[in-house]
Order: C-alpha cells, then structure tokens, then sequence
C-alpha cells in the first residue's frame, strides 16, 4: 500500500506551461520528458530538481522508463530522498535493480524507513547479498525485523504481499471504543485502512467491519452486530490465487492469517491490481514465447529470453520440413504443391492460435475446469467444422482455376477442413493437458500448437496429394 | 460497487461435505457443479434452492458459466429473488442477455430496485427494447430517472461507470459535522465508501478526506486542513483512461465531475479490477484475432468472431503462395528449397509475434510513446539481429549437410538472419503505426506481422537461391 498516493500532481492549466509534465489523461508528456533529457545532459542538477520534486512516484517511475540508463543515473541522483524511496517500489524490476546499484547504502536505509513494509521488503529483495546486508544493518531493529520477516515468506506469497501494519479491534468492543481507540492510538495504524478486523481473544479473526460502516453506526453499536464475515488469506497462499479473490468478491482489503489462524497483517486491493496486471503480462509475453523483459531490459537479456523459444520454434519447423522432404518426388512432380502447402499449414497455425488463446484464458481466470472441459471441446471442434467448410470452398476453387486441375482444388479444400479440426483439437487439449499437469498453460503452448498444426498440414495436404494426383 | 461484496460463503469445513459448494481457492467444485445439474435434470426445485440460497452472488454467476443454456434456464426460475438481482451485474454478457429473456419484467423491475444505480444501468442496457421500456415503467421514478441518467452517459464512459451515490462535504466542514451527518443520513449515502469528497458551495470537489483519516483526526479539526488533492474524472473520460488513472496512482475511489466541474458521482476501485480485466482479456483475444466471445456464445456467433480473421489469414497467404509460385521454376530443379521454405518463414513469423506482443502491451500499459519509440525500434532490430546470428549458423549446418550442398546452408543461414530483422522491424512499426493513427494497436497486427514475414521469407529465401545456386 502506498501510503502518498491520494495526492499525485493534477495536470496543470494550460497557462503554466512550464510545469505541465502531464497532459490531461495523467500520462507524461514527451515534451516534459525532452526537458529532462536536456537538464540531464547540460549536468543541470538544480534544473532536473525543480523539475523532479512536485512529480508524483509513480510518475518519477514512468519517466525512469523513458529514460536511457544513462540519462537515469543522473535523475537518480538528483532526485529528493525521500521522493525516491516512494519511487523505488513503482520501478519496473529490471530499472529498479539498475537505481539500487547506484544509491549510497546509507540513503536507501534511510529512505527504506519511509516504506510500509510490504513496499521496503519489495525494494530490499532486489538488493545484491552484500548491499542487502550493509542495508539491513544501517536500519533501526523494528524496520529491520518487520523486513526480515517478510522476506522469510516464499516470493509470490501472500505473506510476501502483506503490510503488517492492520487495524484490530477485539470483539467486545462497540463502535464508540473503536473510534476512541483509533484516534488515540493513530500513529501505529496504516496510513489508509478500509476495514477493521474483529478478533477473538488469541487473535483469530471473526469478521470485519467497513469503516464507512462503522461511522454509520451509534456509538453504543456492538462491533459484533453489524460485522460481515471475511475473507481470510494465508500467509502462504499464492498472489495469484489472492487477486483472484479480491476480484470475484470485489474485496478492497482482506486479513492474512498465520496457520495457526492468527491475523498477522492485511492486503489491500491496490496491491492486487498490480498484481493483476503482472499476472495479465505474464500470459500474454508467454503465449508469445517471450520471457519477462521490461523496459529496463539489455538486448543481450531480451535475446536470452527470447531465443530459447525461437530455437524450439526451429526445431518443429525441422520436424515439419521432414514430412515436406517424405513428398519431395511428389513435389518435383507437381510444382503447385509447394506454391500451395503453406496456406494449409498458416490457416490451421492461426485457427489453433484463436482456440489455444481463449482456452489459456478462461483456464486464467478459472472458467474453464472438468465441469464444462468435455463441452468446450467439442465447441471448438465445432468451430474448427464451421470454420473450415466456410473457407475451404473459396480456397479450394481459387487453387483449382489457378493450378488448372480440379483435383488440386479439391485436396487443398479437404485438407483445410482436416487441419481446421486438427488445430481445434490441439488448441484446446494443449493448454487443457498442461494445466492439469499443474504447469503454466500458456508456456509453450504456441509452439506447439503451431508445430502440430504444420506437421499435420503438410501431411493431410501432400499425403492426399499423393494419393489423389499420382 | 457491489454492495453485499464482503461477505461470501467461506470454504466449509471438511465434515459438511453436503454444502461444500468452494474449495480452499474458492473456486467452486466440480462436485458441486454436477450436483446442482443433476437437481435441475430431475426438477427438483427445493434441491435447487437449498443449493443456491447461501452462495454469494459471483459464484452463482460462476456456477452459470459451467452449466448449459438449459440447466441455467432452470436454475433461473429457482434463484431467489434477490440473489438472482445480485447476479446479474457479475455475468458474462452473453449469459446475462440469455438470462434476461427468462425473467419477467415485474420480477427483474423489483431486483434492479435493490443494484446501486451502476450495476442497474448495466443490467438495464443489456435488455431488448421492448423489454427494457416494461421494465423501466415498473419502477418507481426515482430508480427510473437515475438508470436513465446513467444509460445517458456514453458506453464504456466514465459516466456510465460511476455510481451516483456519493459522501459530499462541504469545506467549511469539520471532522466531527461530518461524522455526525454521516450518522444520520447513514440511509441516504452509498453503503460502501471510502474517501469524503470536500465540495465548494457550487458543488465542485477541492479534495477528498480518506475516512481512516477522518477517523484519527480530532474532531474541531477542519476537513480542509487534512484533506488531500483530488483526482477528478470527467463523466466524458473513457473507462481504459479512468483505469489507467487508478492504477498508475493506487486510487480506492475518484470523484465524477460533469462539464462545469460539480460532483455527479464516484468510482470506486473494484469496478476498476473488472474494466481491467476486460482490457486484457479484449488484448489477450485480438492479438490472437478472436472478437469478443465469452462462455455463452454459441458456435454460430463464435464462429462469425474468427471467421473474418481467418479469411483474411487466408488472403494473406495467397500472397505469401504467389511468391513461391513466382519461383516454381527454381524450386523444380531443387526441391530441397521446397523443403527449407517453411523454416524460415516460421522463425520469422515466431520472432515478429515476439515483437510485436512485447510492443502491444507496452503501449497498451502507456509504457511507450515518442520519446521512446525510436529507441525501441533499434533495440528491437538489434535484438532480430542477434537472435539471427545465434540461429543462422545452427540451421546453415543442418541444411548444408542434409543437402549435401553447403551453398544451400549459406543461403538459408542468410535468408533467416534477414527475415528476422524484417520481423523486429514490422513486429515493432505496426503497432506504432496503427497506434499513432488512433488504432487499436492489437487489432490485426498478428495477422499483418506473419503476413509480411512469410512474403518476404519466401521472397528472401527463394530469390537468394536463384541467384547463389542456378
């Protein structure tokens, strides 16, 4: 939870020209973005702080993508403190990694201290060993502590996600006691909080209360009469499985228990949307063979993360080029062929591509399991049917009046609807077989789902060719 | 906002195997599914209803989304009342419309009374004509000119997605005014909120109060010394904008405003998690060339969603064939080119998705723009490079030494190092492209990307052949 973020710097009227960083939809303007190149590149520190120090975080951020590494190592060292430790948790990992190495260990400490715990455990993570340690033992003990404890939960865990910070109120309080209490002891509280969670006397939630409800109620209301059940995370629950709970409940926060059942700490729905979005990225790069990358990344990191898919990639296309190689003598006898094979295959590799895609979606938002497997099954071979006997007949006179053989017309018209329903059939089992495997559905799934329908292509089209034509 | 959002049915412990409708991720149970389908094939009504009565409303638009057209025409009939009002702003489009045909108008004039005037609007929009006017003349004219107002806003607008209930203040407000109105007009305000939006006497917002903050301050202090900057939204800003907003500044809610500038509503962060979920699935499905279909739709309406994009696939590779077929008289003395063909096509139709994905969802996230976009173009290119030298040489070999003919490895080796710099440079440009000329950017830049990385695979690969080897 970000605890600055109600108050980012609204676009500027049309007159103050000189500070307009954002146009009206709050997105940096590349004339802003210019004006920091320039004051970066003349060393014009003073310049580049009048310029930096009304930014919100998460603008500084978007901008630190902007930038080349370069132009960032200036801007990070220009920045106020304690605008960039709220920066720091916005960052992009890749940028994020690049600032860290250039901040005095010193700083960071310092600036750590200003960070809800769940952001300053985000930031020391992607510390090297020695600087986290330096770092660590920079910070006063209950900062360190909260940290440290933190990063003892898995990555990705709901543990990992959490603030500690939470707002407790033991159930034989009424409204008047919370209210009372809240004012009293409001500095130990979350900045923002949006429920309060009732516990039993080992601190084991019962149920929570809005706080719009809350200030609703008569001060002599019991918190117990006008409580909702909740939602409980654990600690060790999966981010992915904790997004997916807030967005079907519509939940704004909700209490992580430990396993004994004891509240430890909230999550708030505006750490889910990150998480959202990331989990959303992931599968779309994925279905695309590209491993994470952002804009921070080098070519030789990108190139890492991308090659590996293209050389899978080659490797079913070897396979694929075998079965052409099985036909050569049909193809040196029928030229037409060659000129001809690839439509089959590209039209099954993008049929497979539109049922593999929406079937790593609906298994992504979990609207796809062994209740409706069977029917959305045949619902795409269905499709893959329809499909086919919709194009094969444009395909199949096209071939033939070009190629002057009827024959060839009607091979390439019964071989499109057999890939049609090999590309259904790959595209949804594929990512259906790997999610029950527990593997991510959307890796690999392209890459094969396009290499069988190749394979096949090739094969129903030159196999009935051989068998018709020769 | 989805008023009864905080209190679902948790998980049931092991021993109450009769109402375990969730598991441990809340997801419900196949078991449970099937179930509820055995009840609805025996009409067992009083089954139906026991089942259904104690789930929260998002898994029974679920539990809709696993069933068959058939089995949620009974379930509809069984759902309570109420329950059946509160389902209906969570389902799919497609199931909902289908839905809506079986309720009658009475009935659903009742449930839309009990939505906030948002989820009714949406409701009410999905309904036929004649429908919708017998629904709108049941209910009372409050509710009545409230949905209208709603439906008067644009599709996809901020002014649709806002609720009109709101928490207004006036500046000259303390904490303790507030509170106390809040007490007492309790009825009147929306049951969930989170932020107090601090009004001028023309009802223009000049800040807002987070209600934690509300709660901590004494209550003589004056609401304008702890409120915060505002982020406004204009009913006009279309929702992808309003989303971006959200998330890029960790906004819980934002207040409305119309073209002069006064308070008309809020929106509040968990209709945000849909719209975003909504754009990444639109983003996922269009780079795949799927239009939007969901659980509901049938294979007719399925099938017209890809069918465009398939026949335009279709064309495409037409061209791609008529390159080749320009080569037919090179391909019948060495058929080995026919082989090969498709390997460099493929890696390069691989390498542009790659491309092309990874500049897709940058710019769908805002992350690039004129000031980055040249830079990412040679990044890109640098990247189609590197990746072409680190492949080349695997498949020069292969093909050199199955040929037999070490001139054929050259020349494949050399055609891929090309293709996949054409594929950086158009994976990256026509999305820029189509994006700077207002486009979606995700729109048929699959099919234009595989599309030019075959031609000029084929035009590379085979016109390299005919000069090197005939």
């Amino acid at each position: 939870m970000n605890t600055t973020a109600t108050a980012p710097l609204s676009p500027a009227p049309d007159d103050e020209i000189e500070h307009v960083a954002l146009d009206e939809d709050y997105v940096l303007t590349p004339a802003f973005v210019e004006k920091v190149v320039d004051a970066a590149d003349d060393g014009d520190g003073m310049k580049l702080r009048s310029l930096l120090e009304d930014l919100h975080p998460a603008d500084v951020a978007d901008l630190m993508g902007f930038l080349t590494a370069e132009h960032r190592g200036v801007v990070t060292v220009w920045l106020p403190a304690d605008l960039l430790a709220e920066t720091l948790p916005e960052l992009d990992d890749g940028i994020r990694e690049e600032v860290l190495e250039r901040v005095p260990h010193l700083t960071l400490a310092e600036a750590l201290q200003e960070l809800d715990s769940d952001d300053a455990a985000a930031v020391v993570e992607d510390l090297e060993d020695d600087q986290r340690e330096k770092v660590l033992a920079a910070m006063p003990e209950v900062d360190r502590a909260a940290i440290e404890s933190s990063l003892g939960y898995a990555e990705d865990s709901a543990g990992r996600l959490m603030q500690r910070e939470v707002m407790a109120a033991p159930a034989f309080w009424n409204v008047g006691d919370t209210i009372d209490h809240i004012r009293k002891q409001g500095e130990e509280l979350p900045e923002l909080f949006f429920d309060i969670y009732v516990v039993d006397p080992v601190n084991r939630p019962v149920g929570g209360v809005a706080i719009s409800q809350l200030l609703r109620a008569p001060r002599t209301t019991a918190l117990t009469e006008i409580m909702d059940p909740v939602n409980e995370i654990t600690v060790d629950q999966d981010q992915e499985e904790v997004a997916y709970i807030f967005e079907k409940y519509h939940l704004i926060s909700a209490p992580v228990i430990d396993s004994a059942g004891r509240l430890v700490g909230q999550i708030t729905v505006d750490d889910i949307v990150n998480i959202i979005q990331e989990e959303n990225r992931e599968d779309i790069l994925r279905l695309a063979g590209v491993s994470d990358e952002d804009r921070g990344s080098s070519v030789p990191e990108i190139v890492r993360g991308r090659v590996p898919w293209l050389a899978i990639n080659l490797g079913t296309a070897v396979l694929g080029a075998s079965v052409i190689s099985f036909f050569g003598a049909t193809i040196q006898q029928i030229v037409a062929l060659a000129v001809l094979m690839p439509i089959v295959s590209a039209i099954g590799g993008n049929a497979g591509t539109q049922a593999l895609t929406v079937t790593v979606r609906a298994l992504a938002m979990r609207e796809l399991n062994s209740s409706n497997a069977n029917r959305t099954f045949w619902r795409e071979l269905a499709v893959g049917l329809a499909n086919g006997l919709l194009l094969a007949p444009l395909i199949g006179l096209a071939a033939g009046f070009w190629s002057g053989d009827w024959r060839i017309g009607a091979v390439i018209a019964s071989s499109m609807v057999l890939n049609l329903m090999v590309a259904a059939s790959v595209g949804v089992l594929t990512p259906l077989t790997l999610s029950r495997l527990k593997f991510d559905p959307a890796v690999s799934s392209a890459v094969f789902v396009t290499a069988t329908t190749d394979f096949f292509g090739f094969l129903i089209f030159l196999g009935l060719a051989t068998l018709v034509l020769l």
